[in-house]
Formats: structure tokens, C-alpha cells, sequence
């Protein structure tokens, strides 16, 4: 079913929480009568259908005879619950087979499974959130380091939301004053006077802050490519640990077979990198090891940046020259790790110059940790392609969807100071300025369309 | 620390969903003061200080001047808690960001990490559950199919508890009425008429059902591994599919590489089965493809029973054979599958006879269907070894150290019957009596020792 075909008030019903051995499970009911269907798998029916919103109940769940689960029953009720409608939050013993028959139990009790973003999109309609909102909501779910979440949890607290609405109260002001001038003109020759500037200079320059921040936001959100490659006891193994002990990612490793690639996550200055440690690149005559070497080749072309890593007590051999060459022409950008900075033995550093792959060269050692900060900084500043990173603080846009709406807007707002300029009559004007708050109503869902409400709760996951 | 050195009422947190992306996460708290801790980075700390025990209050968790989630949390006092202790739980947005970031909050707040099963111990030690309730908890955490669940519910419902409990009041009332005879005899000559025979035989007969119970509960846990094998083309990966799909489980399937073999959970009957589809056995030049079969080959020597898959409508070659009389000397057991029955074209079935590892024959087509619910129940019957499995609604026993103790009584008790009949005086028996009492009690907890405490609870997920 289409977000905009969702139909309010049937009661749904979902899991809410991971899906795999845990302490604890969730699953969330909303919808007219919700209260009463759980209370006839209750083992205390009463005392949840006469409970107060806001309150938690201590029962089994059942079915029949047979007792399915101990559960604790959080009972909301309208319009103060997440969806604005009544709603029973179920906190059941976790591990797929508990969670699992609780859910069939309450299918089988009446409830329909939920669609995707079924939850939010009844927070939306029943006036509960805004599309900026909600959108962060799956943000923060999605949010592969801390950074990212905090720009989120900042969207989610009603940062975005606010700042348009501030850019929209400045923009609704000069067409008021327009429309005024209109009525009531002082002078009948022209009206250009009514036209507010200064005001739509000020909304056009914030809606261009705002525009600026997505690219990295989604940097924030997506993450880049590193691969670590080198030839074999380079020392990229250890450099890779000491990196990932560093700037330990939240998210686990995952290890692919050794002959290919390791790969794991790690959080560089709040950029989500995933990290992959390579096969050695050396030629061999084993098949098997030679497949490794092969996709190893072929994670380098697909990647955001290379670590090369060297080992500084013997300087650059010809193999490592053959494959930099090879770089320069059609791969990402490279780093020169120049490894074992701690040792006493020190091959001659290179020069850059000669190395035409190379974006910079950094001397580190694993083993003390010197210079793997400021590897960490030059990588950051090289895949962000200098970009300015915003801050903990900063309001940005959170999609793609908000991006081009703001885009839309600044648009308009330049199209009407460019007429305005050009010495257009302000009714003229008054076109460009209603495009633009409309297309600001879209970020918030003030103005919204079957089109953009499928945009934005398709994205969302079951349970939210 | 060792789980019987908890100490009790100190705040603790912990995550207790499971941390991937979600639409919510739970972190639990408990401990003296843990509803005054949580209010110091809540935003309407009056509020939740004030609630009452069992509510929910909506409102930010928040560091300093920060936002950090927007949450419920869910306000619980002594003695009315899971932990018999004040407590809240966090309702968060979930994801592995979010979550983690709450939970680094907490404890900058003061709370400690919980250890494994520190909550569970702690409703132990206030008299919240018994031993095997506890124990109940960890195995619905871990159970792979609904039968596995449901059995482990019922002793969550104090079905095991409960029947304990009647064998104990037994044995302590034919204790009772020896004690009474050696306080009072009647007949000076001897007090053999005060052992209650038959009392005591009906308790050991009782304690001998649950003991036997065990073996059929150990293999709905731990489940059995059933490997597919046969020649390329012969049908193992339909088939494979045909099984998941008919008797699928709620376990995700992990994909290796395909070279290797394809490994998924199905659910035969309710007992838990890994099952993995096999490289093809035939012999090959390629070295990458030698590897998969080798490694096939590992598989099958581990497994406890193979499906040996054959083209019914070509019958058995001279591969098959080789395989077979392979199995036959060091081998699982094999059901050969004379797999696409649907077929007009039929090969003529070998005599079982002459095909020594063979266990069963049975006619399948994974197209139609037929013949695979007969293939599951001799699949069954083949790795329970003629076990009888109980009932969703029997009582069994759900650890080892249950399983012990009731085997420790057993043997004290027949300890008993055997001096009575030998003629022993009685209160050579009181002393097998109150043996038995105490293995008993050690299944629920009233007799325990930091031994049993250690081995309960350290094997609990943390959050528990």
C-alpha cells in the first residue's frame, strides 16, 4: 500500500524492535479499539481496559489456556501517544521465537500487520510531528556515529523545522506588505517601494546555508570507502587495528575471508568510514590467493581513498611504484603511510612530486599511535574535498527531499530580487514568493502531495 | 565479577534490546536511587521524581544544554519491579547510535554497566522468581522454533517449579511421619511400617519421568545439523528450498559462499535443524571448486544425518554408490531421497538392503510437494533416536543442572527403597530423604550455593 492510501485508525500492530536474542522485545499497537483487542489475549482484561493512559500493566499474554508470554503492557491513550491515537506498547521477553508468537497472537486477535512508517505517517496526520520531523526520526535510526545522530536528534528537537519557519514568517511579512501596497497604493505609478529587500536578501541568504549544509550532512549519513593497501608485512594489519582502536565505530566488524578483505567501521572526526583491510598485493602463484588479490583490485577502484601503506624501514620497492602509477591514472586518491616511524632504521622519505597518486604522505607507527591523528585529519580532508563540516550545533538538512525544496525556494526568492531589480511590477513579484513558501510548506508537510508523503514514509521501516 | 558477588541495590544500566537498526531500543535501569538518577538528565526531573510507580512520562533525555533522545520512560518502585528495586526503562529511538548514546549518558550520570543476569539475580535475591523461572527467562530468550518457546514458557509459568515443589511435599511428608516413629515408636522391635513405600516410590517415579525428559528438551535446544548431498543436478537445492519453505524457521538465513555451501534454519516438527546445502560431490579440475568440496566433505563427517539426494528418474550411479559405501564405514546416518517423483521417466528403487548405510528410502518431488512431510518425520525419528518427545503442554526440564539434581534425588531415593526393602532401620533412611530434599531445592533455588549461583546466571546476556 501506498504512505498516501494509509487509512488512519484500523488497528496495527508491529515489532518494533530488532529481531535477534535480546533482554527485551517491542511490539507497538495503535488504532481505534487497540486497548480492548489486546485485553482479550490478557490475562487481566479488566484492569488493562480500565487502565489510564500513560500506565503500565503486569500480565500474561494468552491464548486460550496457553500462557504465550509475561509481558508488561504500557497503555496510551488519545490523544497522548506517539500516533495520537490509543495504543498498547508490549514488552515481551526478546529472541525471535518469543517476539514472534506474541506477534501472531495479536494477527490472530484482529490486529493488521503494519506497513512501513505506518506509525509515523499517524503522527503526521493526527498533527503529532512534522515531515522534517519524522524524517529525522529515521535518521537517527540509521545514524552510523555519533555526529550523525546529533545532527539529528538537533532536526528531531525542531531545529530545521524552526529555522523554516522562521525564513517562512519573513517571506509571508513582505507579501503581506505587498498585498497592502496593492490594495492601498500610496502611488499609483509604482509600487516597487512595497517590495522588502533587504528581508528577502536575509531568507534567500539563510535558505542558501541551509542548501550548503546537505553535502555534508550526507557525507555524514552515507559514509566513504577506505581501503588500506600496501604489500604484504607493509604493516597495514596493525595500522588498520590501531585505526579502528582509535576511532572505534558503534557498528560490529564484519569479517569476510582472509584471503580477500577485512572490513570494518570506524568513525573518522564523526565521518562513518568503512574500512577495508586488503589481501597483500603481491603476484602469486597460488589460484586461490590470486582471486583474493583479484577483488582486492577491484574494492580499489570502487573506493573514496587509499592508505598505501609502506614500511618505512625499507622505503618503496618497485612493486609499490608499479601499482602508485597505476593509481594516478584511474583510482581514487592515495595516501603514502609511511609505517614503523618508531623504528630506529629509516629508509629516505620521497619525494611527493615523483609520486603522482599521492596526495600527501604521513609517517606514522602502529605501534605508538604517532601520527595517526593527523592521517586521520588529511583523510577526512581529502574525501570531504574540503567541504566545511558543520557542527554539533549547526541546523542542516536532513534529505535529499528537504535539499531540493530548499532549492526550489531559494530559487523563486532569486528569480523575485532579480525582477525586482529589473524594475518589474511588485504583483509580479508576489508569484515568486508564494512558489517559494510553498515549496517550504513542503519541508515541514505544511503543503504536502500523495507524492511527497510516499517519498517520505516508504523510506521508513516497519514498527516506525 | 562472579555473579554470586552482586552486590544488590547499587544503580546499574543496560542495553537490553538488541543493538541494530530498529525502531526502538530499551535501555533498563534499577537499583536505590535509580529514579533520582535518571531525573538529573531528564527534562521535567519534578515530574518523573514524582510519579508513581508503573507510569510512563514522556520528555528529553538531555546533557547539559543538550538534546540527546526524546524517550519514555517507564517509572517502576519497589518492591513493584522486575528486580523487586526502584527502576526505570528507557524506551529510546532505536539503532545502534542512538541507543549507545543514551546508554554513555547513563553512565555519566552514575550508573554502573550491569553484568550478565545482574537484573535477573538481583529479582532472585529479593524473591521476584526462583532459580528455574530464571532459567526459564534465558531459554525463550534463546529458543530457535515455537515448540522449543513454548516448552520454556511453561516452566517461566512455574510448571517445573510447581511440580518440584509436589515431589518435595511428598518426601518431606513421609519424612515427617519417620520422624514422628522415631520420636514415638510404637513397636520398640522396629519402625520399618513408618517408610512410606509408596509414597516415596510415586516421588521417584515422578522425578524419573522429568529426568527423562531432558534428552528431548536438550535436542530442542541445541537442534541437530542435516546435511544435503548428491551428485550435481540431482535436485539438493530445490529440495533444499522445498524444506525451508514448507517448515521454515524464524531464523534468518546465512549465506556462505556459494562455492562452499548455503546454510539455513528450518523447523522440523519443532525441533531446531541447521541445514546446509552442499557443493556438488563431483570430482573436478578446478582447484577454487576442490576447495568447496573438501570442505562439503568436513561438513558431512560432522553432521547427524544426511539427506542423499538422487535423480529418481536416472537412479544410482556409479558416484552415488562410492558415496555411500563411503557413509557406511564412518558416517552420520542417510536417507536416500529419490527425489523428482513427479517425473513420468522412473528409474527402478535399490533394494535398501544392499546399500548398507542407508537408513530410509523415501520418494520425494520438491515440485508438487510429495513426499515431504514423510521425509521430515523420518528425518525426525532418525536423530531423536526414538526419543519420545513431550508434549507443548508436558513439564520438562530446561538445564543440565536442573537435569542433575533431579538425578541426584532420583539416586537418593532409590538409596532409600533399596535399605527399606534390605530392612535397614528407618533413620538410616532419613538421611537419603533429606538428601533428596536438598538436590531439590537446589533446582529452584531455596538450597544454593555461590557454585550454583556462578553457573546460573553467568550464562545470561547482559541486560537480563
Amino acid at each position: 500500500m501506498k504512505p498516501s492510501h494509509y487509512p488512519l485508525d484500523e488497528p496495527i500492530a508491529a515489532i518494533a524492535t530488532a529481531l535477534a536474542p535480546a533482554a527485551l522485545g517491542v511490539i507497538r499497537t495503535s488504532g481505534t479499539g487497540s486497548i480492548e483487542l489486546v485485553s482479550k489475549i490478557f490475562s487481566r482484561p479488566d484492569r488493562l481496559v480500565r487502565a489510564e493512559g500513560n500506565t503500565v500493566v503486569h500480565g500474561w499474554l494468552v491464548n486460550g489456556e496457553e500462557k504465550i508470554d509475561e509481558v508488561l503492557a504500557s497503555v496510551f491513550r488519545a490523544p497522548k501517544s506517539f500516533t495520537g491515537e490509543d495504543s498498547v506498547e508490549l514488552s515481551v521477553h526478546g529472541g525471535p521465537a518469543a517476539v514472534l508468537s506474541v506477534f501472531r497472537l495479536l494477527l490472530s486477535a484482529g490486529f493488521r500487520e503494519a506497513e512501513r512508517g505506518e506509525f509515523t505517517f499517524r503522527a503526521f496526520a493526527h498533527g503529532k510531528t512534522d515531515l522534517a520531523r519524522a524524517e529525522a526520526v529515521r535518521e537517527i535510526i540509521g545514524a552510523h556515529t555519533d555526529t550523525a545522530r546529533a545532527h539529528a536528534v538537533n532536526r528531531l528537537a525542531g531545529g530545521l523545522s524552526g529555522e523554516v519557519a522562521a525564513i517562512t514568517a519573513r517571506i509571508v511579512r513582505s507579501l503581506a506588505a505587498i498585498e497592502v501596497e496593492i490594495e492601498y497604493p500610496e502611488d499609483e505609478e509604482t509600487t516597487a517601494g512595497a517590495f522588502d529587500s533587504q528581508g528577502i536578501q536575509e531568507a534567500r541568504d539563510r535558505l542558501a546555508r541551509l542548501e550548503s549544509s546537505w553535502a555534508s550532512e550526507k557525507l555524514l549519513q552515507e559514509g566513504v570507502m577506505i581501503v588500506l593497501a600496501g604489500r604484504t608485512n607493509a604493516g597495514k594489519s596493525s595500522l588498520f587495528n590501531t585505526l579502528l582502536k582509535e576511532e572505534r565505530s558503534i557498528v560490529s566488524d564484519i569479517h569476510g575471508t582472509t584471503r580477500d578483505w577485512i572490513e570494518s567501521n570506524a568513525d573518522f572526526l564523526g565521518i562513518p568510514v568503512r574500512m577495508y583491510d586488503t589481501a597483500g598485493l603481491r603476484e602469486t602463484g597460488d589460484e586461490i590467493e590470486a582471486e583474493g588479490v583479484q577483488r582486492s583490485r577491484r574494492l580499489l577502484s570502487r573506493c573514496d581513498l587509499v592508505l598505501y601503506v609502506v614500511d618505512g624501514t625499507e622505503g618503496i620497492q618497485e612493486q609499490d611504484r608499479t601499482f602508485l602509477a597505476e593509481s594516478a591514472q584511474n583510482a581514487p586518491p592515495v595516501i603514502l603511510v609511511w609505517n614503523k616511524a618508531d623504528s630506529e632504521k629509516k629508509a629516505a622519505l620521497p619525494d611527493a612530486q615523483e609520486l603522482p597518486g599521492v596526495r600527501a604522505i604521513h609517517e606514522t607507527s602502529a605501534k605508538t599511535g604517532e601520527g595517526i591523528s593527523c592521517l586521520v585529519s588529511s583523510a577526512v580532508s581529502i574525501v570531504t574535498g574540503g567541504l566545511q563540516t558543520t557542527s554539533r550545533h549547526d541546523i542542516s538538512l536532513g534529505t535529499e527531499r528537504q535539499k531540493n525544496a530548499v532549492h526550489d525556494a531559494l530559487h523563486a526568492l532569486d528569480h523575485a530580487l532579480g525582477a525586482a531589480t529589473a524594475g518589474y511590477p511588485v504583483d509580479a513579484l508576489c508569484q515568486d514568493l508564494e512558489d517559494a513558501l510553498s515549496f517550504l510548506g513542503q519541508i515541514t508537510g505544511e503543503v504536502t502531495s500523495s507524492d511527497i508523503l510516499d517519498a517520505v514514509f516508504s523510506g521508513f521501516c516497519v514498527g516506525k
